[in-house]
């Protein structure tokens, strides 16, 4: 099986209390295709500009994700400079340049349309709606959005996100797009805008499954070194739809089966996202092996179980 | 078997979002005993001015807690008033009255000295210390600190803490007594300064216990509806401790099982916290029952379950 994955693909600028990198691999996009590529074949829709660099095409290459969505405008790629506080709770963001990510247009090739599973990265919500739109045999659509989209076009993304199954947000975007600030409070109300499935991801303190009536809760893995979180929603993004994929399971036939592989699911996400901060970038992910993966699965059942 | 508690019993006037109520009783001692109490007998350490109502008093009286140690001094009792910010996260002290407390000098009835089980809520930790020394058949020694110590009496803590098996705290006094932010750091550099077991308190995202190079993870159980978190931290501390007297383990000739009823300790510490937090004052832990308590386990296993 394929996830079909639309998001940015940029460079980052980034400084964090660890150390500074300029313009690496990044964007949600990679994040996504990088960690979900660990786990199943990952069909990529995004654009980059003419400065893109054939060895940061060879990174996404060499996990096999699937380019031919990849599409090459004239200009830049998109840019993003941003630097972390102590702590690294807080980032500040000093350059934002989309280049030829402002005119982006997700277009679908041919080969891609039938992918069931959809993951729709942090882009405008119209945008995303028209992925979907171009997709011909939609099984199971997840999907992130921000701050940006629901303080600025919320009936936009009420429309989009309607039709989703799942939904992938940080707390404070929770809190935000339910006006509720009670944790299960605000899953129930985003429920009820139509994703049945809630995922609030909580940094630091791991994350949150709601999915009908069913909740789960995990903790962060803690890690014994953090040197950049940039990505790491994105990083469980991929892992998660990668997971639900590999899995197989059909959630129409066997739902309690796909409800205890929704948990799992969250677990790999946040695996995937702890790989993710522990190197700057992209690293974290690139170079990763699925015995890693497996052998983190175990450490962290170690980590919880009583 | 039975625990033995010090801490201090006081009145609280608090104002929550959910609600405002006025000289409830409240103080560590009183919210750490009665969590307590339903696992096992308590032997509570503290004082009262003679303005303590009867009332009060029948409710922990009520619980089966050992009051020889209660103290009445001339004066009135330690009386703490605050209003909590519209998210509970935060919380604004506007009155302490030290009152008979400011006075306290811990002593032992001879009763108590033998009791192996000791708990150190958050009080001067030279008293803490003098409580130690009092006690005649010391098997496990838990306690609280809290910034106001570390800042103030760095060195009267450190000589304190040096013989505790395990401390509590939450995890902004974790960091500020280790001078680490990383989780993992904090407890091994707190490890380092004497006790064994290192638990953090997260509040609404759980707690971490650090025993030896043991990790463990526990969330929150997400709350329907946060009424009040006053003591929920102490709350705490009963449940752990009052389950470890509970399981009536022996740690040094069994290792492994000790290992694995701290851990469990820890959930059931989260889950005294969670009903603490669900009324005002000490109304969510006087009424319990342990089949509440334990279909809270239960409906907690069935959250992490994966």
């Amino acid at each position: 099986m394929s996830v079909l994955v639309v998001g940015s693909v940029a460079y980052d600028g980034i400084e964090t209390p660890r150390g500074k990198v300029d313009r690496v691999l990044g964007g949600a996009g990679s994040h996504i295709a990088l960690a979900a590529s660990h786990f199943t074949n990952v069909r990529l829709v995004a654009v980059v500009g003419d400065d893109f660099a054939p060895a940061d095409e060879e990174v996404l290459r060499r996990r096999n994700i699937d380019l031919e969505g990849l599409e090459r405008a004239p200009g830049k790629t998109f840019f993003w400079q941003g630097v972390y506080s102590e702590s690294m709770n807080e980032r500040r963001t000093l350059v934002t340049d989309l280049n030829v990510f402002a005119d982006f247009q997700p277009r679908l090739p041919e080969s891609y349309r039938d992918t069931p599973l959809i993951l729709l990265g942090n882009i405008q919500p119209s945008l995303q709606a028209t992925v979907v739109d171009q997709a011909t045999n939609r099984g199971f659509v997840a999907g992130d959005t921000m701050n940006y989209w629901i303080e600025r076009t919320p009936d936009e993304l009420a429309r989009t996100i309607r039709s989703w199954d799942a939904i992938l947000i940080n707390d404070e975007e929770a809190r935000q797009l339910s006006g509720e600030t009670d944790l299960r409070a605000s899953a129930a109300a985003i429920q009820a805008m139509g994703p049945t499935s809630v995922v609030i991801k909580r940094g630091e303190y791991g994350a949150a499954l709601f999915h009908g009536d069913d909740c789960f809760l995990v903790p962060a893995h803690p890690l014994t070194t953090l040197v950049d979180p940039t990505g790491a929603g994105d990083a469980f993004a991929g892992g998660f739809m990668g997971w639900l994929d590999r899995c197989g399971i059909d959630r129409s036939s066997h739902p309690e089966q796909w409800q205890s592989q929704l948990r799992r699911a969250v677990v790999y996400g946040s695996i995937m996202g702890s790989f993710c901060c522990e190197q700057f970038g992209v690293d974290g992910l690139r170079n990763l092996t699925l015995e890693r993966i497996d052998a983190r699965y175990e450490e962290f059942q170690a980590l919880l179980a009583y």
